[in-house]
C-alpha cells in the first residue's frame, strides 16, 4: 500500500505537464534516474519500445540498401579539429577521456557525440573510385553530449540512443535524392509505430547541423503547443569530404570530392510518445511497441480461485502465440491495485476475468487509451484482441491529430505571432530568411524556428512578420523541449 | 588489378596463423583498424555476423524470461571502490573521463569496462521484497578495457561488443540453477550459428572473475592447439549484494542479501570463428550468420551478355525471398577476379552462370568450405540452395570437431604435459587445486589453465602433475589468445 501511494501521479497533465511527465516516466518504471547526472536508465519497458522502433527502422534501412557497421566509441581530438563548424558546435559538450589505468593519454579522446569524424577517416581510406560509391552505412549506438542545460529524461539527456546514417555519393543529385527516402522511412516509423504525427520541413540556417549544408527534420507538435524535434536528415554537400579528403576517381578518370548525408532518429521519440499519448492515469503505449500488450487480471474469491485461475490460464494460452501477453496471478495484490499498476504502465489491453466470465465463457476487455470496457466471448478471443490492438494503434494516431489540429495558427503580423505563442500554439509566419529576425523573435517570445514545413512553402507571400522585408519562407515558430 | 594484388593473402594459415589471421580479416573487409589504437571498425560483414549471433542469443534469453535494459555508459569512480576485488581487477584497464567541454569534473567517470557497479546501484533501490525477485536483466552494449598487451582485432580489442546479463535471486539454489540454462544457451548459439565446438567447464580460482565466487566458461579449441575463451558465466554469491546493499525482505519478513550471477558472450566469437573456419583463400562464414549467403557471378561474352544477365536475374529472383543473395553484375571486373573476391569474403555459395548454363537451364554451384563444384537444374534452385546452405552449416561444425579431435591429450606427468603443449595440443592434467602449481606451469610452459571441463571431472584420480599432491581437479592447460 505504501508502494501504491508512492507511485500515484499527483499532478494533472493539463495543469503541470513537466511535473506530470517526470512522475509518469519514473513511477511507471519506464526509465529511472542514475547516479550520473543527466543520464537515465532505460528500464525494460522503455528499452522494448526503443528496440521495436529500432527494428522497424532498421528493416526499412536494409530494404533501402543501407548496411550496418560499428565504429569506435572514442575519437582522437585531432579529428574534431578538421571541420571548423563541426568542432565549434560540439566541443562545448564533449566528454573527454584523458587517462587510462594509471597513465595519462598523450592526446585526449572524445566519447562520440556523433561519429562523422571517426567514420570519415575510414571512408577516406575506403573510397578510391566511383565503383566504391554509393557507400551507405549506418550504426545504432549511444552518444554523449554533456549539455549543461536543465536535463529532462529522454528529451534532453546527456547520453541517448540513436541511429546515425552516414552516406556518400558520387553526385550531388543522388545525395539530394536520398532525403525523401530517409524522411519517408522516419515518417512511416513515427506514424505507424509511435503513433506520432510529424511536420516535415527544412531547418533554418541558424538551426541547421554544425558542419552541414542544409538540415531537415520531422517536428512533433504536442497538445500544449510545444514542439519536440524528432528525426532529422542533413545534407552535408562536400564540406566533410573536403575536411576529411574523401575523394574518388570518377568515370572520366578525374578526381572529385564526394557528396555526403547524415541522418538520425533517437530515444527522444520515446519522450514525445509519452507526452503525446499519456494521461492522468499514466503511460499509454502504442500496441505495436508495447512490451506487454495484454495483461490478464483474474478476480476471485477463496471458493472459486482455482477455477478462475484455470480459466485465466486458458485465455493466456489462447493469446500467447499472437500477442505479448502477461497473466498477473500475484496473490498478494488486489485486483484494483493491479488495474492501477497496469494502467500506470500503459499496457494497451486489460482482460478481467471473474466468476461470471468463467461461467459464461467470456472476458471483460478494457482498452487503455479510451478506457472502454466491453464483454467478449472466449471463442475468437485471439482475433478480438488483435482487432482491439489494431483499433487502439489507429485511434492513438487519429486522436493525436485531433489534439493538435487547431494548434497551427497562420499569423499575418508580429502581434498575431506573439498572441499565438502565448496562447500555446505554433505560429506559422512569413519570414525574410535572415537570422537576426529569427533570433529577435526567439528572444522576445521564447519561440524558436522549429522548421519550414515543406507543405507550407507554396504560401510564401507578402512580408516578414518581424522586419517587414519581402518574405522568402514560411516558418513555424513554437516553444520547444 | 593493383587492388586485387593488395588484397591477396600472402601467408598460409598452417605456417603463420597470426599473420594469416590479420591479413584475412583486414583484406576481406571484415574489420578494419581505426585511428584509435586497439579499437577496430566492424565493417558490414562482421557486424552482420555479430548481429545474427546477438539476435539468436537474445531470442533465447527472452524465452528464458530475461529482459533487456540499458544502463549509462559512464560510472562514477566511487562505485568501483565498493567491491575490492572488482576494482583491483578492472582499474588498471579503465578509461577515465575527467573533463567535459571546458570543465574539469569533480569526480572521474569510468567508461564501463563491465556494468556491475552502475546496475547494482539501481538494483539496490529497486529491490525491496521477495516479490521483486528474481530480477533478470541483460544489456547489449560495448565496453572499453584499455589493455596494454598486444592487441589483436576481435580477440583482444580495447573496445568490444557483448551482452552482459545481471541477475538477482532470492536463494542460492535458484542462482546456481541458472548456470546450466545460460551455458546451454551459449553452447547452442556457438554450435548452431558460429559452428564452433566448445569445452564447458569451471575456471580456476586464479582465472575467475574479479569479485565473483566461481566462473564458468566455454573454451574454443583451435586446430593449432590454442584455446580462445568464449562465453562465460559467473556466480557472484552475495559478494556484490553486500557491497551494493542489495537486500530484500523474505517471505518470513526477514531481511536478507540477494544472490547474483552475471554472464556474457562477446565479439571475440567472431575471431574464433575466423580462426576455426578460414582457409588460405580467406574467410569461411557459416551460412546462418553470413550477410551474403549466395553470390551469383554471370560469365558472358559481348554476344551473349544480355541473355546471360537476364538468366542471372531470373536466378536471383528465384532465390531472393529465401536466401541473402547478391548478383554481382559489375562490368569492369573479370569473373575470375570476382571468384577470388567472394572467396576471400567467405560467401558460402557461389553460383556461376555462363552461356552453357543459360542454354541448359542449369547453374554451376560452388560451396565455399569444400570448394565442391556441382551442376544443378534451375527448377528447384531455391530448395537446392537451401539444402546446400544447411549442408555447409552442418559440415563446418563436423569439420571443426574433426580438426581438434586428437588435440586434447590426457597427460600423466609434467613431462607429458610439456610435450603436449610444445606439440601444439591441450594438456588435460590432474591438479591439486593450488594456484602456485597453476602459475608455475604457466610460467614454465606458456600454457594457462583454460578451464576444468565438466565432463572430465569424473576422472579425478592420483596426484597433481606438478607438485605430486593429491589431485582434486582435472584441468586443461593450453596456450591461449
Amino acid at each position: 500500500m505504501a508502494d501504491k501511494e508512492k507511485r500515484a501521479i499527483t499532478v494533472k497533465k493539463e495543469e503541470d505537464m513537466s511535473e506530470w511527465y517526470t512522475q509518469v516516466i519514473i513511477n511507471s518504471e519506464f526509465v529511472d534516474y542514475s547516479a550520473v547526472s543527466g543520464c537515465v536508465v532505460f528500464r525494460p519497458s522503455a528499452y522494448f519500445c526503443w528496440n521495436a522502433v529500432k527494428e522497424a527502422t532498421d528493416a526499412m534501412f536494409m530494404k533501402a540498401g543501407i548496411k550496418n557497421a560499428y565504429f569506435p566509441l572514442l575519437i582522437p581530438e585531432r579529428f574534431f579539429e578538421k571541420e571548423k563548424e563541426h568542432i565549434a558546435g560540439f566541443s562545448p559538450e564533449v566528454a573527454w577521456v584523458t587517462e587510462t589505468g594509471e597513465s595519462k593519454l598523450s592526446e585526449r579522446l572524445a566519447i562520440r557525440p556523433t561519429s562523422e569524424t571517426i567514420m570519415y577517416d575510414s571512408y577516406s581510406r575506403w573510397i578510391r573510385s566511383w565503383r566504391d560509391l554509393p557507400l551507405r552505412l549506418n550504426q545504432w549506438n549511444s552518444v554523449i553530449r554533456w549539455e549543461f542545460k536543465h536535463p529532462t529524461p529522454l528529451l534532453r539527456s546527456r547520453e541517448f540512443l540513436w541511429n546515425e546514417g552516414h552516406t556518400v555519393f558520387a553526385t550531388e543529385e543522388e545525395a539530394l535524392a536520398e532525403r525523401d527516402q530517409i524522411l519517408g522511412i522516419y515518417e512511416e516509423v513515427t506514424r505507424e509505430y509511435l503513433a506520432l504525427p510529424g511536420i516535415l520541413g527544412k531547418k533554418t540556417e541558424n538551426e541547421k547541423f554544425a558542419g552541414g549544408e542544409a538540415s531537415y527534420s520531422i517536428e512533433h507538435l504536442l497538445p500544449n503547443g510545444y514542439v519536440i524535434q524528432g528525426p532529422d536528415f542533413h545534407n552535408d554537400g562536400q564540406n566533410f569530404a573536403k575536411a576529411f579528403d574523401i575523394k574518388f576517381i570518377n568515370k572520366n578518370n578525374e578526381t572529385e570530392y564526394a557528396y555526403q548525408n547524415t541522418f538520425a532518429i533517437s530515444t527522444r521519440e520515446l519522450g514525445a510518445m509519452v507526452m503525446m499519448h499519456g494521461d492522468n492515469r499514466g503511460l499509454v503505449i502504442p500496441p505495436r511497441i508495447a512490451m506487454v500488450q495484454v495483461v490478464i487480471v483474474p478476480i476471485y474469491k477463496e471458493n472459486n480461485k482455482e477455477q478462475v485461475l484455470a480459466y485465466s490460464k486458458k485465455i493466456y494460452d489462447a493469446l500467447k502465440d499472437n500477442a505479448r501477453v502477461h497473466l498477473d496471478n500475484r496473490d498478494d495484490y488486489s485486483a484494483g491495485w493491479k488495474f492501477n499498476e497496469w494502467e500506470l504502465k500503459g499496457v494497451p489491453i486489460r482482460i478481467e476475468v471473474g466468476g461470471r466470465e468463467m461461467e459464461s465463457e467470456s472476458v471483460v476487455l478494457v482498452t487503455r487509451h479510451d478506457m472502454k470496457k466491453s464483454s467478449f466471448g472466449f471463442s475468437g478471443i485471439s482475433e478480438t484482441v488483435n482487432d482491439e490492438l489494431n483499433r487502439m494503434q489507429k485511434e492513438l494516431y487519429a486522436k493525436a491529430i485531433v489534439s493538435i489540429k487547431e494548434k497551427i495558427k497562420k499569423v499575418d503580423n508580429y502581434e498575431e505571432l506573439k498572441k499565438a505563442i502565448s496562447g500555446g500554439n505554433v505560429a506559422q509566419a512569413q519570414w525574410c530568411g535572415e537570422t537576426p529576425c529569427e533570433l529577435k523573435i526567439k528572444e522576445e517570445t521564447g519561440a524558436k524556428a522549429t522548421n519550414m514545413p515543406f507543405d507550407a512553402q507554396k504560401d510564401v507571400k507578402g512580408n516578414c512578420v518581424y522586419c517587414d522585408k519581402q518574405s522568402k519562407h514560411v516558418v513555424n515558430f513554437a516553444k520547444s523541449y
